[in-house]
């Protein structure tokens, strides 16, 4: 099944492309066929979805949603650029950022919530190499920011 | 207007590229046509400009110039192992760390010290995928760190 | 020497890919010439090997050992998916993450048990750009986590 028919099978609302924040950057860059997608945060109507850090206000469970949150927008700005996510031919990175208060070390079980949904949107072209670490602080306070890149067939 | 015609006309005076620090690592490695710079701290003769976290010893403003300071050392890095920026083609990844104090959420603000001297340079090619974060601690206790992806023509 | 033999000289013994532990993710993704290997955490028996913050538990000879550990690991996991490690052509980046304590700046001198182990298995080719910075906390309260980027030849 292409990954097209898969957002539309499991439902997903993805967003169009979001222009970019507080920041003086672009959604997404392509280089030879590598589509740099900028760290995404959970938002909502332009506002974080939630703040706080792992290990205190936030829990796994809740993380791993916020996680998946900011694939889902990762994949509106890809589906954006390409005009269509059959283009992409792998999820190569991720990079998954867990704001964590002092004692939480259960970073892979909350980055997971992307990597998931990238394994059921491309299958085995979604598994991907990682890192997953944590952070003292993430802008605007969010708990979860993520990271991607995609390979792009021409 | 050219990349380093930009320069001039800023008045910008780049290093030529330092030879690293405390680190066994070179300040920039080109695979294909990906150079890949190191992550800059902002120094003077050797030593750190600032030191302290975002929020409490260091304010935004402060904090933006210091990542000024670290993009005109990676544009200083580029050149001089390009020979001339102008073969720069894209800015593709900007990596902004962020030592930050509990409760500093403003980390866009302060990497867009780099961003904007990047879209100043560079013009449009200069808008980039960026990642912008809150660390605990950085490297000789310097507010901010930055790595560059640039992509270069023939 | 090849990169090959210059292991067997060093003795060292290097893991076959592990599997990944709770991420779902992969060791390492090819993507055209360049090989992402996965942020590696110093594992035996897939268990830390030690855990702590550098500036408390943990003092700098001892989180430069578990670096290399890390390095170690990222180079079984390039053998493992490429056949030999004499396939890379050039090491091209490292990403350092230190979990930190408040007031440890010595990052540098961390990441550097990493990045002795690519020169002295590489040579020249093992000289690369690199990031080091400090982090609230890491995956399994681990105090490093390292990440590479491989060139590799045809």
């Amino acid at each position: 099944m292409s990954a097209e028919a898969k957002v539309a099978e499991l439902g997903l609302q993805l967003p169009a492309a979001a222009t970019a924040g507080a920041g003086l950057y672009v959604p997404a860059v392509l280089s030879g066929n590598l589509l740099y997608v900028s760290g995404q945060v959970p938002l909502k109507d332009g506002a974080p979805i939630a703040t706080g850090h792992l290990g205190s206000e936030i829990d796994i469970e809740t993380g791993a949603a916020l996680a998946r949150q900011c694939c889902i927008q990762g994949l509106g700005i890809a589906r954006s650029y390409l005009g269509s996510l059959d283009r992409v031919t792998r999820v190569v990175r991720v990079g998954g950022f867990v704001a964590s208060a002092p004692g939480f070390i259960d970073h892979p079980q909350v980055v997971n919530g992307a990597s998931q949904l990238l394994i059921d949107v491309f299958g085995d072209a979604g598994r991907h190499a990682r890192c997953a670490v944590g952070m003292a602080e993430l802008p605007l306070g969010v708990p979860v920011e993520v990271e991607f890149l995609f390979e792009v067939g021409v």
